[in-house]
């Protein structure tokens, strides 16, 4: 089977070396915005060939997979839309759903039927292809939010070549999907930039930055992150993301008022309920070698 | 010499094996307000002996160290003033030190000239004195606040005592010292608390755990942290951490106003800052054998 990779990042990457061990894609073609990006993914193997435009990527493409930032994937549709042939089977690795879904189905026409929104909970570290491993999606989620139109063979067949590469599927609602990562990834991510961002502008920020422990290290490694692909992704899911956004304003606002008026019995109420929950949850499906 | 614990958790476990892998102490005492702690040092030989109070804990000791959560150690630094031998040192490890030295200052007496106010910007992920380990401080800052009063020799004791067990020794003035760490430490913690504890509350909470990805976990790993430490920090350096948090409810009041508006411009500059920050950010003295 051959795949069309449009986008050759760390997931885009993953993505073509996971389906390739797991033998469900044998040829891979790449196409990246930026053409360094795809030559540097068939330099290492990733994809087979690098194409020069989407038009020559989709050529008798059974699989397209989208894995740009979600912010370019509306003028992919476009194009996937006028190239895609006939029978190939159309998905995303997009962060958000309800809006990319909006967008494909303006730009896809009848072909909309044959794409599988669909979303790996997976990412590395490092980004860039280079990073990219065929094992990177082992004991993971991957959300499926098909639609009424959504074909169910094309549904099974990505499902299928999911669970081939170790992850397990949920099946959702484009909206529920919005809400859930709203609250558990956009806006962690949010929060992350926000600290580093203010703490860096601040006059002793160096000096505070260079102090730093463990644990600011772990709460601001997402603060890494690609801020085109986060600024997408907060734009993508603005409406989700900005009820979280409020309801935890209002937390700080408790919590500020508490620690002015030294009132102890609210602070260790909070940070018990947390503790306990945050000690008793398991991240990923159980099945993986990720260190969760 | 011997050294006289009290307090029985990881960092005091910790500072006991470190101080006497490296020779600074040869007999190690263990107090804890819970006799269960210091009796399980005890087994484990962390500790040589577990005493059932101050008084015989600090007997003829030449170090004393506090290693208890901070809301505790007024009361102890009272049961210290009446209790320590003439020569002792007495040191802490506290994450807070303006209102922890005044408390100091009041219970101790004359022994205030030989107490070397120390914070060690270590942890771990697992709390009790079962994880500790004597490499724990290898490659950490250990943050020294003296104080005018302040004897040189105790204080180059202490500072020699750290740098024997691999860390960096920085002194700074208390009040500096609280104003960085409730930057990159106690906010932090109070951000991750505040998430955990919202998302939990919601009707669909734990369903929206349930799909946490990598990302979630590194965020959230500090609101596993002891409910009860952290009420006390936050209450100890409450001037400070309320400044902070008053600056980043203004920060995210203007991500929320560009999320909801569609400022691309305002979260690319905030989120770019950010990850560029955070990339460049080294943790740690560089010498450690810490994953920082």
């Amino acid at each position: 089977m051959k795949l069309a990779l449009l986008g050759c990042g760390l997931l885009g990457g993953s993505l073509a070396a996971a389906w390739r061990k797991s033998g469900r894609a044998d040829h891979v073609v790449g196409y990246d915005l930026a053409a360094d990006r795809s030559q540097r993914a068939a330099a290492l193997g990733i994809v087979d060939r690098a194409a020069s435009c989407v038009a020559e990527a989709v050529a008798d493409a059974d699989y397209i997979a989208l894995a740009t930032p979600v912010g370019s994937m509306a003028s992919l549709f476009l194009e996937v839309g006028r190239h895609a042939p006939e029978a190939a089977i159309i998905t995303d690795v997009g962060s958000t759903k309800v809006e990319l879904i909006h967008r494909a189905r303006e730009a896809l026409g009848e072909a909309f039927a044959r794409f599988v929104p669909a979303h790996p909970i997976a990412g590395g570290a490092l980004p860039g292809v280079e990073h990219a491993s065929a094992d990177l999606f082992r004991g993971c989620w991957v959300i499926t939010t098909p639609q009424a139109q959504t074909r169910a063979d094309a549904l099974e067949r990505i499902e299928s070549n999911w669970t081939a590469c170790g992850a397990s599927i949920e099946r959702m609602s484009a909206q529920e999907h919005d809400r859930i990562f709203a609250s558990v990834s956009h806006l962690p991510h949010l929060l992350a930039f926000a600290l580093v961002q203010m703490l860096a502008a601040q006059p002793d920020g160096s000096r505070k930055l260079h102090f730093a422990g463990a644990g600011f290290r772990d709460f601001t490694r997402i603060a890494a992150s690609d801020a085109t692909m986060w600024r997408d992704i907060a734009l993508a899911n603005r409406a989700a993301l900005a009820l979280e956004l409020d309801q935890y304003r209002h937390q700080l606002e408790t919590l500020q008022s508490a620690v002015e008026s030294g009132d102890a019995a609210t602070l260790e109420r909070i940070f018990t309920e947390a503790s306990r929950v945050r000690r008793e949850q398991s991240f990923g499906t159980g099945d993986g070698n990720h260190e969760f």
